[in-house]
This record gives C-alpha cells, sequence and structure tokens, in this order.
C-alpha cells in the first residue's frame, strides 16, 4: 500500500486538526537559531517522533561560518518611566529583533527611534527582524504603536543573555531496505510564525510518523535545524554520508491557503524534481514550477556547488513574496488545517513516487501481449478502451529497460499511481519482470532482506 | 520525375473517382479478420496489383497469440415467427456481431436484450461491434429499431460456422534499388465500413500501382491484413525481416473531410516521422502531428518495444474520436473522391522525401560560389533574390555533409521538393556532389545496377 | 573599466554628432565594388584610424570568383540633344546603374527605356541598381521623371572606365593580449546610401577609435571592404588566418529609427551569437532575434561551410525589408545622430561581454560562505536582499568551472554586467578564482605579459 493510501485511510479533517494543533502548541515559543526556544521546540516533536539531539559549541567552525553565541531572552520593553509598557515582549516575541543584545536605560524618542522597525503599508502589523551576526538591539511593533509614541523620555529593556552555548539541532532518521536517503529539512529557528515554519515544522513531524514502521526503499532522515547556520552546521559535520542523499526536499509555508510551488534542485532535472512537478500536476492541478535560484531557504545550501544535491523546495505561497512573510501577520489564522492536510497528502504523494519509481522489462517485447485472454483488456471490440487498460498499454510499451514508471506516466500523461498499479498488474500476470534497482553509490541493502525482496525492486509489499 | 508529378499528371477528379468506385465495390463485403470476406477483398485487390496471399491455419501460435478459427456468415436475422424480419443481415452485414457463433433458437425479448447493441445517442446508427476472442452471438441495430420491438417471442437465426480453418493477408512487394524497405499497412478486416478502412485500402492499392515500375531507392512492401492479429502474425512470420523496413506508415481513414492527421512512431523523431510532419505541414497546411501513444491500429504491433520500427500513422479523422467511427453511417457518403486524391498525393509526397532524401557536399564549401556566371542568380544588383535562388543558397549552405535535404528543407522552411531541385541543379552544374547513401543494416543494391547508380544515390534518374 | 563605460563617459549627444558628421562627409562619394569611390572612403576613414589598405589586381582569383575590372565614373546623363538633361548623374550618383560599361548615344525612347529603372510604388525615389558582373548600361531615375520622359529622340552618355585596375579593401588591426579575433566586417561599397552602409561604416570606425589603446584581451580586426567580393577576396588571401577569429560581427544598417535586430552565425549558438543576444535584451530590450540564413550580407561568406565562423549580423531595419533600402530614399535623413550613437553602445556591450566572459572557481564551494561579515550582504536579516546581493549568490553558486559569466548571467536574467561587478568583488574578497582562459587554437598571450596577468584572465586592470 502507498503511504498516500495509508493516509487516505484516515479522515483528512481529522489530520488537519492534529496538524493545526500541533502548530498552536509550538506558536507561542520564542525560537532563534540558538537557544531554549528551538530546545523547546525539538523536544516537542520529539515526544512524536525519534529525534536525535545535537550541540554544537559556540566558536564551533562550519565551513566558511563559525556556531555564535547562544541567545536566550525573558523580557524587554519600552515604557514610559515606572509607567505601562507601550512595547512588550510578552505579549509578542516579535517585538524584540531577534539576537538582540542586552539592554536596560533611559533615553529619548530620538535616540530610540534607530533600533524601532515597522511596516508603514501594513500599519497593524509588526515585523520580524533578526540580527544574527552583527551585534545590535532594537525592538518590532506596528506602525500604530510607533506613531503613538510621544516626543518624551522612555524605559527600555531587554532582558537577553548571548553567551557561549550550543547550536542545537534534531534529526529523525528511518531506516529503509537501503541506505540511499531522502532528506527533509525544515527550519526550526523562527518565532511565532505560523506558515513559515510552524507548517513545514507539524507537516514535517506527520511524515516521519507516517513513515515509521514502513516497510521502505529508501532511508529517510528528517531535519529540524536553524536556518542557514544549521543547515552549514549539519552538512560540515556530515559531510561524508551526504553522498548517500537521493533526494530531498526542504518543505516551508505550507499552511496557508495558496496552491503548491516546487523550485526545482539546482540540478534541474532531478528525479525528486520531476516526481514534485508530475505529483503537482497530477494531484494538485498546479504548475507553479520554478526554476532554481540560489536564493531562498537551505535548499541554497544542500544546492552549493560543492554539494550539488538533488535538494528542491517545496512551498504554498512563495517566501518573501506574500505580504504576511515575516510579520506579525504570519499567525495561526494565516493557516488552515485542510491546508496542512493537503501538504501532507502532496509530500506523501511526491514520496510514493520516489519509493515506487523503478524500470520493468516486458517479457513479450515482440508485439502487444494477448491481454483479453487475461482479462486485461475489455472483452467486446469496437468501445473505447478505459484509463486504466490504456496505463497497461504505456506501461507494456515502454517497459524496455530504459524507461522508468515516472517517465511513463510523464510520456503518457497518466498519473503516477495509476501507472504503477498497472504495472504491477502486469508483473503479477507475467507480462513485466521489475528490473534491480540499481544505485551508483550506496544503494546496499540493511542486511537481512532475503535476494527477492530485492529482486522486486521497489514494490512495497504492505 | 517524382511520384507525386507522376500522380499529377492525372486529373485529380478522374483519380478520385477511380478510388471511389473500388472502395464503393469493396464495401458492401462482409469481412472479418478471416473468412471468406478478406479472400474476396484481397482478390479484389489482386486484380490491380501483384498481391502475394498467405493462409495460416488456425492454431498456429505467433507470439503471445493464437490463429482463431475462421469465421464465415451467411445469414442472420430477428424475425416474428412466420413473420418479417426486424433485424436483416442482408440489409447490413452490421447487424450481426462480427464472429458470432451461430445461433437458431424463439426467445422472449427480455432474453435477447443481453445480446442486442445500439447507440442511443445516434438512434439511426448501427454499431459495429466484433468479438474475436470470446465466444458470443449477438445482433447490432439502431436504437429505432431497439425501440420498435415489441414484448414477445422472436426467432433469432446466425447463420455463421467458426471452424478450423484459416488466417489470410496478402503482401505486394516491389523491389527498389535497396533492399532497404518502406512498409505500408492497412487492415482489411472491417465489414461496411467506408472510413475505416476501404479508405486505407484503396489509397494503398492506388499507391502500389503508381510505384510499378518506378526507378525506386527503396523496396516497398504494401500489407493487407486483419488488424492486431494480422499484423501480429505477418511479424512473426517476418522477424528477421523486419531488418530491413527503414520507414513505415499505417494507412488508415483516409477518405472523410477532414485535414491530415499523423501520429509520430514510438522512435518519435524518426526520418518518416520528420518526412511526414514536413510533408502535412507544406503540403497539406496541417499541424496535426500527434504524439506516439500505444493504442491504436498496428502501429501498436510494429512499434512494440521489441521491434520499435519507425512506422507511424497516417489518418484524416483520427478513428475513435469521429462520431461515425465504428457505425453504419461511416458508409459511402462519409468519404468523398477528392478526399481520397489527395490523401493519395500526401502518401506520394512522403515517399517522395524519404526516396529523395539524401545528404550532399558542397563542392566549393569556401566561400559562396558565383553564381551568377552560371545563371543560377538573378542578374541585376538590388532586387530580392526569389524561392529558387534562396534554395539554392540553402543546399550549399548547408551541404556539409552532414545535413539531408530534409534537414534543409526544416531548417529553411522551404518545401522539400523545392530544396530538391536546387540541390539537383547545383550538381548539375558541378556545384554539388551527392554523399554515398549509407545504410547500417541491409542497404545493398539489389544487383544489375551499374556503380554509377550508385553513386547518385537517391536521384531518381527518370 | 569596460568599454561601455568609457563610451558612456561622453555625451551621446556629441558622439551622435559626430558619427552623423562623418556619415555626411562620406555620403557625397560615388562607392562602388572598385574605384576611387572606395579609395577615397577608405582614406577619410584612415585619417581616423591606422588602416591598413589592400590593392588585388583585376583577374585575381578568390575561390570561385575573380577580380573584375575596376570602374570609374565621371559623369552620365540623359538628354534633350542640346538641351537641358531630364536625367543627371551630378544631381545623384544613384542614377548610373552601378557598373554601366560607357555609352554616349542618341536613340528613341523606345530604345532607351530597357535600359531604365524605376519604383513605380515610390514614384518620388531612385532606385538603386548595379551590374557588376554582366555587362550593360543604365540610368536609374524616379518614376515620375520616367512619365516626364517624351517619346522622342535623346542624347545618353555615361563617362564611365571598366578597366584592369585593382579592387580595393581597408584593414584595421587593433593588437589585444593574445592573438585570438574579434572580426568586424562592413560593406563600403554603396554610393550614396546613408543607412546601407554609411551607419556601419562611421559605427565601425568609432569602435576602432575607441578600442585603440585598450589592453583587450582579443585583438579586434576591422574591415572595411566591398560587399560579397571584398570578404571573398579577404578570405582568399587570409584563409589560414581565419582560424584566429573567435568572434564576429557584420555591421550594416545601423543608423535608422528601428529597435535591433541580430542574426545569428550559422553555428547558431556561438559564443558571440549568445552575448548578442543577452546584449539586445538587456541593453536594448529587443527580442529581434533572427536565426541564420545564407543570404544577406558577408556574412554569407563567412559562416559559408568550409569556414563556418561565429560571424552574426547587427542590425536596426533589416536590409530588404525596409521600404527605403536600395533606394534614394536611404539618405542623410533617413539616418539619425541618437541611433548611430546608441548603435556604437551596443556594438560595445557586446564587445564587453565578449572581452569578460570567463569561469571563474568558487574557493569556498560547500554552502555559502559567510557574506555577511564581508559587509557583501545586507545585514539584518528579514529584508529581501537587492539586485547586487543576488547576482553575488548566483556567482557563487554557479562558479563551477563549468558556467562562464554569461552562463550565469543567463540563467539568472541578470544584466552580464552586473553578474561580472559581482564575480570581481567575489574575487577581491578572495571568495572566486578566475579560470584561466583556454583557448583551444592561438590564444597564445602576444608576449610581454608577466604570468600573472594571463592568470586573471580577462578581467581588464583599467
Amino acid at each position: 500500500m502507498s503511504l498516500l493510501n495509508r493516509i487516505d485511510e484516515k479522515d483528512p479533517a481529522i489530520i488537519g486538526q492534529e496538524l493545526y494543533r500541533f502548530a498552536g502548541a509550538l506558536y507561542p515559543i520564542c525560537r532563534s537559531i540558538t537557544g531554549d526556544g528551538i530546545r523547546r521546540t525539538l523536544s516537542m516533536i520529539g515526544e512524536r517522533i525519534h529525534l536525535e539531539i545535537s550541540e554544537l559549541p559556540t566558536g564551533t567552525p562550519v565551513f566558511d561560518w563559525t556556531v555564535p553565541k547562544e541567545w536566550n531572552i525573558r523580557d524587554g520593553y519600552i515604557r514610559v518611566p515606572g509607567g505601562n509598557r507601550v512595547v512588550d515582549f510578552q505579549k509578542s516575541n516579535l517585538h524584540v529583533l531577534g539576537y538582540s543584545m542586552p539592554v536596560h536605560a533611559t533615553m529619548s524618542l530620538d535616540k530610540l527611534r534607530p533600533h524601532l522597525y515597522t511596516i508603514p503599508e501594513h500599519p497593524d502589523w509588526i515585523p520580524n527582524k533578526t540580527s544574527y551576526y552583527q551585534p545590535q538591539w532594537g525592538f518590532c511593533l506596528s506602525e500604530h504603536q510607533m506613531r503613538a509614541l510621544e516626543d518624551r523620555e522612555y524605559e527600555v529593556c531587554i532582558d537577553s543573555t548571548l553567551s557561549d552555548g550550543h547550536l542545537t539541532y534534531g534529526e529523525c532518521y528511518l531506516p529503509g531496505r537501503t541506505s540511499a536517503e531522502v532528506l527533509i529539512s525544515c527550519h526550526a529557528c523562527h518565532p511565532s510564525l505560523a506558515n513559515d515554519n510552524l507548517s513545514g515544522l507539524t507537516v514535517a513531524t506527520a511524515l516521519a510518523e507516517s513513515l515509521s514502521g514502513c516497510n521502505l526503499r529508501y532511508s529517510y532522515r528528517f531535519l529540524f535545524i536553524p536556518g542557514t547556520i544549521g543547515a552549514i552546521a549539519w552538512l560540515a559535520k556530515n559531510r561524508e554520508a551526504t553522498q548517500r542523499i537521493r533526494h530531498g526536499l526542504v518543505l516551508t509555508c505550507l499552511g496557508d491557503s495558496s496552491n503548491f510551488h516546487y523550485k526545482k534542485s539546482r540540478q534541474g532535472n532531478a528525479e525528486v524534481d520531476r516526481a514534485a512537478s508530475h505529483v503537482l500536476r497530477h494531484y494538485a492541478g498546479s504548475n507553479g514550477i520554478l526554476e532554481f535560484s540560489p536564493y531562498g531557504y537551505d535548499e541554497r545550501q544542500y544546492c552549493s556547488p560543492g554539494f550539488n544535491l538533488a535538494v528542491g523546495c517545496l512551498m504554498r505561497s512563495l517566501p518573501g513574496v506574500f505580504p504576511e512573510y515575516h510579520t506579525s501577520a504570519d499567525d495561526l489564522e494565516f493557516i488552515h488545517p485542510a491546508q496542512l492536510a493537503g501538504s501532507l497528502r502532496i509530500c506523501a504523494a511526491i514520496f510514493d513516487v520516489l519509493e515506487h519509481n523503478q524500470r520493468f522489462r516486458n517479457l513479450n517485447p515482440y508485439c502487444e501481449p494477448q491481454l483479453g485472454r487475461r482479462n486485461l483488456f475489455r472483452a467486446t471490440g469496437g468501445d473505447s478502451i478505459g484509463l486504466e487498460t490504456n496505463a497497461r498499454l504505456w506501461a507494456l510499451n515502454l517497459s524496455d529497460g530504459e524507461h522508468s514508471l515516472l517517465d511513463i506516466a510523464e510520456r503518457s500523461g497518466i498519473r503516477f499511481s495509476v501507472i504503477r498499479e498497472a504495472a504491477v498488474l502486469l508483473m503479477e500476470n507475467g507480462l513485466l519482470a521489475p528490473l534491480p534497482v540499481t544505485d551508483s553509490h550506496t544503494s546496499v541493502e540493511t542486511g537481512g532482506s532475503p535476494a527477492g525482496v530485492r529482486a522486486r525492486g521497489g514494490i512495497l509489499p504492505d
């Protein structure tokens, strides 16, 4: 049974509610690229899936970068001395510039102003801003709050610490029949922003839950990491291991109401690029396929020229393009249970293509085999054939050892799952034989499986 | 002289009438995949061209299939016992389900009904249905006839035989200067249906007539065969010989009023695919070029992965798409003399491209040769050059040994015949030399021709 | 500094006026493919740039052609005997058919008429016609002049000589750091026609002036030649030397008010084709990219199959297409200072791409380098990056040794100069290293430059 079928056995409304509830539980945490916020987040994910936590000390060199000091924050505000807070970290963790140095001072509005950030075109929204590598402090507030500030003295306080500590990330590894890997990566460093990227975290967690215990062709590695520095740190610590990565997806912005977008890997025509494009077209009615570009999320690192991994990025709305991006408007109302559930389905459909994409050999390559006497063709001449029969003809015609099921799905314009069902049926009828899955690098069976399983290639027995 | 020129010497109206008359003569015969109907059809074709008839006994294994029993029918009807026939095979041979077992019984309308086939959305038309491999009997009738049936007892009679016999097909082989072959295949198994496929039969017969006695580069093999089982049987009996096939066309539905369609071979960019596409564009103003798919007519067998021959399918309306397909409405009024003649021309134009497509070498490759002093350029500077001069410049510029005349026609956007005339003229003026036609497999001169003819390649001397 | 930057330091209005004034000075001269007109033209160009003049004697064989007799003309007219001239060479040198044999006779209008050429659809315009290789004489006149001719005797006189002499052309060679060449060719054989091709002559002259004294990667060769026979003669005399030509442009029709067109070389995807297409798109907002065809100007000869040089043709209006082409309406009012200056800029931009197109190697290929600490990234997280940062990310991501700067510009959709500036900045910051410019044929440094210069490849030091 395919992963998508397993998911579809459950009520999608229930799946959506579960995902949304988990996003809601993670929402209040003040995350950053280091510190207790991301630790707590990983801990909550670790209650659902087996997560291995790594901690790299401040100062660890990772390629051209260095693990920064750990940042933690307890409070932050601007207030009239002795009066009420006019900007209050307790009300929204976006109010403090991420990685702000500690400060406690009284100063005039004029002195304060260079430390204040707003979005004039959306006067109700608080921007999300950070300064990881340049020591600064600052507050983010709505334009309305800004305009209400009087020209007077204010007490400003950021009760934060920037000190030697660790960079923390979590990994969930699900072993498959081969050591060849599918990488799923999502950034876990944003504070109270829902679409970017609680949506990615919750969908990735649910995917790992769904895959657990499946008989999988590939091994799956889920990374829950701080953006940029986390991906760089992981790659630096796992440089050799990246050779096992066959396919990968960065997951972000998967909860809003937009249709899907898939940004291709740097390779541009990798199997994951073709699988994701096929799935978007055939399962989501979307042609939102974008060419690779070197700006974006952590695909930037996975697709740097030294690695050049086959890692694309799946999104709904495009980060940096939708107005709510990196503002307080990217809240729990901006994401929806049904959209989260739909994203889970699309990821599962992509994995299904990767899991089951293989080549077959037509055992009757000279002319068509007589499908009729095997009850694989409509019986009475003169009617048009249906989609299933058509898929069988395609699978027979192109199973010459050169074409994979995905190739056949693309050339025929028929959904992968229908082609795959046709191939399985033809195999069961002795008309197709699976070709061994060859993997040039490390596709070694992880032991224990009899040779027969290997010969059956990627066909999941369950 | 090109084949198209030879055809164009005759009045197209006369050609059309001849084709149409022959279709009319073949129309009444009740054909099926075996039996006397196809024998009589082949006999009538054999009066026009030299046809070699093959008969394979029932039970002969042909790849995954077996030659079925031979079917013959003399009569069939439904009538009120002792009364008039309400459905009568003598009025239309479509009335009996093809390959019906014999039956003679009296039964209620309720018992009869599962054996009756109509087309409710076209209540005047009789469908054409068959059951070659599942023993059944049945009647096809119009929806109006069906509705007029009263709820009473009927005498039903199908006076058919299904017994050991033969599968019959005809072959016309026209030897050319080389043993490399062009295959033309058309199915001859349909009863009184005009477009599908008396149109193909008559056009193929006329093509064979036209090619007879020509000095041909290729040998031509015309197959008049029952659909599917006939192509499979021929391929099974001629498996080695298929290596000689360079190009091929399945001809069907060539008499209706639609513009042309060409369905590419499985190879997709074979020379016949490019030639047919060029001809449709430049000679018929049609862009009806379709990608290969494994459902259709006998290209399914020729393009099965074990053979993967360069065989496409030329049609006007698409089988299975036009409403009259496989109904009594596909009658002699549905096809037209002018359309049959036009189809003959287009086939001839495709053959002309195949016959004359070759590569030349520019004997003055450094700069243009001075065409003016050879009277091959317009004389007075300052005027624009005409199509002929332009074709000469293209032929000179691209005759580097890499480009065939078809390549040049495609890149220049100029009709093949104009490019070819330019090349011949330049050759006659000592500016181009033909390159030997190399054929990796079996393009052996069939003896007798002097070496000089071979060096001249595909240029027809007449 | 790029060539374009050097040009942009001057007021474009002044550049345009200079170009236009020079075109005005050349306009009155009666040029042809041989004779004193082209000699005087080359002499005036030689006052501005160093021009080496070659003279080939009449009768010299050049490939399939022969250098024709030299043509000179002093006067020509049609007049009523003893009366006024009704057609007068002194008023327009277009009035005499180019290469007219001498004639002095009195004849009836009927006898004269076959020697007269007009343009009925533009009754005010005089056509430009020639007969280089067929001995003829004739007059070109406006349709109005023609209609005014009475049916009577006329004195016709063409005071020309056609005698053994020379074919003359000029060459300006600007040595660069390598002997690999860029060829710029323009025809100098047309009489008083402004766009075709005083525009090409003046732009080419100004380009040679601008390049003089620059530290150039390529050597530049400017040809000022009679069309067709001049290009053929030059190629015949320099057959071996053509192996040094890496890129080339034919310049013609560059003064009118149309946007640009670039006709690709026969190779179709040569570096100059890609450079010119990029420049037209990004610097002139033009998508006027035309496929190669063997009719046109001297790209016909450079792209003949024996040479197949990477030479395209840059134009504004297309020769032979705009109505004023080869008529008296192609006069000094048809061309404009601003358009000439704009053409100079576009040529310079194309040269800039060729000069600076090279490959780099990312010295930090594993993950992104930390641009922030080098002040190469915007400082505060959460803002969108600008074009410059984006160009840096592209240059880093694709500098894998496979992609040139032009490849990166094309894939990113960013203007070449922005990509190049990014690469230079990254190189200065130790993040990119230039790869040695490898040139399979003759890209030998012309001596004197230290090895370090060579390693820096095409980066102009100034």
